[in-house]
């Protein structure tokens, strides 16, 4: 077998969730996900340490965009344009597949507290690397907490609606992320 | 040894808190956390089902008092002062025990990646009670799931600055809560 799979990432993570909604997390073994992408499980170990790799990898990835998307805004964008660049750059590394992975991903977490810790940790993650990036624009704290709060809040509500939505509506991730942002910063002046 | 036992509760989350900052959580068991606590296994058990239990029992009190508070609000108070209202309930449950451990909880937690998801779903659990209490008000989605956001924000930010300063300071979590409740709701205004 040659040292490169076509697609094997992809085919592995979709493996794995569909079998940690299956049977859960705990109970998945690295040969099962291999077996069910129809890989070796040296393949598996070429893109992954282990099972909780798999998981912990997309979420390094979606960080690193987002606050380089927040660095990279223009010097005169206020917080939320800023975190608003995050975003989209973000999303622009989310493709139909992940769409697709959408509600998977959100049956296997229903299904499992240990991945629903997971998926917590990684809201609080991305959370923190848009505020470290937002700080580093010179935006003070709490209003660079809070913008990078929302950042999460929108991204969550905004791949929910274009994950759960009808899969034939042309918009992509970013739009409904800032259109979810765009909620938000009006929702703040009903706080009281 | 008689069924009651005055404190045991509170001994057995010190001597555990300890227990996990200094050899970690996954390292730690029942019988070694019984033993620094005084206590026997047994006397565990009638408090904790297991390990787990032990972090997990807090976190439902204090969820349940979060969203008491915001049930019980005056009618025509604002989302944000229902808000402070679940805040002020839940911080008449946290003495000066709970004062003395943050620095603790924060160091077991800084050495523990499985504490740290337990955390975070803490967080995610905070939030969603808040929620949950505020749409109950008949607040509007996204207005109380930002409402519930902040809640979190500044109860974390209140418990850090009640717990990491001078432990003479004579001021209650409730007024570093508050006061973070405000600081976040004027950072609202800088959003842009």
């Amino acid at each position: 077998m040659g040292r490169w799979e076509p697609g094997a990432r992809g085919r592995l993570v979709v493996a794995a969730v569909d079998l940690f909604t299956e049977q859960g997390y705990d109970a998945t073994t690295v040969s099962q996900i291999a077996e069910r992408a129809g890989l070796t499980r040296s393949t598996f170990f070429r893109h992954f340490s282990d099972k909780r790799e798999l998981l912990v990898a997309g979420q390094e990835t979606l960080s690193k965009l987002l606050s380089d998307g927040i660095a990279e805004a223009p010097a005169g964008a206020s917080p939320l344009e800023a975190v608003a660049a995050g975003l989209q750059r973000a999303s622009t590394a989310m493709g139909p597949a992940n769409r697709e992975l959408g509600p998977r991903i959100k049956a296997a977490v229903a299904a499992s507290s240990e991945l629903q810790e997971r998926d917590a940790l990684k809201s609080v993650g991305m959370a923190a690397a848009m505020t470290v990036a937002l700080v580093a624009r010179g935006v003070p704290d709490p209003t660079a907490h809070l913008a990078g709060e929302l950042g999460v809040l929108a991204f969550k509500r905004g791949y929910a609606q274009w994950s759960d939505g009808d899969q034939d509506d042309a918009g992509g991730l970013a739009q409904h992320a800032l259109a979810a942002l765009e909620d938000l910063r009006t929702a703040t002046a009903s706080l009281g």
